[in-house]
């Protein structure tokens, strides 16, 4: 029995493998070397673990940690969407739905429906866990692209109003990293780095 | 003063990037491309998560996924060290003692030293945390090597029994996880991908 569940899983860890591939549209800090959704799911665990007492709620840091470590694999099979696509909507589509069926059903099935339901409580962005987990999922490619002379916004010509949108999500994880992240866009803009619009 | 760790802790996140630069030997999975330390450290993170039922003792789940997400940080300045190597030890170098000072030493001090702890805690083994986080680290590349027809082992003519020598420590943190371990050792040496002394 024991051993079953450990084929299934080896399985999976086999599987997931492939997200080391799926490369998104941010650069690496003070670079050109496009990041892919390992590294940027280890980044956004690490920055939990650290930045947690900065949390507007308690957070049970473990789920966070886990919602983020798991929080792109429906890529494998639905790509990386990028953020300010105006095409396709990044959230919850049927692709990832159904990926993440096939992915996370790999698993023993307890284990299946308890990362399914993890990384659609982080998609629905509800519980405390789940704000503080997308308010990292923006706060890093704010850094990189701050880091980068505008990185993404400049190559893709994103206006100040809508990277504020986008960023302004920070607000319901964390007060203070919120403040932080507004002033940082500003003085973007300021150095011309971020246009406004 | 909560502005201050911040700031402290976003330079932390900062500077950690650098992992993504640093290659192991190990090669992805069915693959030539290079494992770098963060993707890495993604893997047994994940692994650690899905696999923490086949402990042998019970786990703070939380504590094996910090050990496991930086666990290799040090390599920012000491680099990486080859399992293998013949001259060079890997383990619990000054070099990386001085790492792990100078990068946890840039977050807010009851931070560092709490990081500090858990890495040397890592290095150490000794407690039920370590001694399954280490497990992950010897697994992983293990399955890689076996999904790249001896990969590493084949390149450097590492012979059966020093690859033994340094597996078992998997049944340290997992006796169900060693028992697969073994016979898939046994079963590289029969299909010729792992040589017998």
């Amino acid at each position: 029995m024991s051993l079953n569940k450990l084929l299934q899983q080896i399985e999976f860890i086999k599987e997931i493998d492939k997200i080391k591939y799926i490369q998104r549209k941010t650069k690496l800090f003070n670079s050109d070397r496009n990041e892919n959704d390992a590294e940027h799911s280890w980044h956004l665990a690490i920055m939990a673990i650290v930045l947690a007492e900065h949390a507007n709620e308690p957070v049970d840091v473990l789920k966070v940690v886990k919602m983020l470590l798991i929080h792109d694999l429906v890529e494998i099979d639905a790509g990386d969407t990028f953020i300010y696509d105006t095409v396709k909507d990044h959230n919850n589509t049927d692709e990832e739905r159904v990926a993440a069926q096939r992915i996370f059903g790999m698993l023993p099935q307890e284990q299946a429906e308890d990362l399914i339901g993890i990384w659609e409580e982080f998609e629905a962005g509800h519980t405390a866990e789940a704000r503080f987990a997308r308010s990292m999922d923006r706060l890093e490619p704010l850094l990189q692209n701050t880091s980068n002379a505008g990185g993404t916004w400049k190559e893709f010509d994103v206006p100040f109003s809508k990277v504020y949108n986008k960023k302004k999500v920070i607000k319901e994880g964390s007060d203070t990293i919120w403040n932080y992240a507004e002033d940082l866009l500003n003085e973007n803009v300021a150095k011309g780095i971020l246009r406004k619009d």
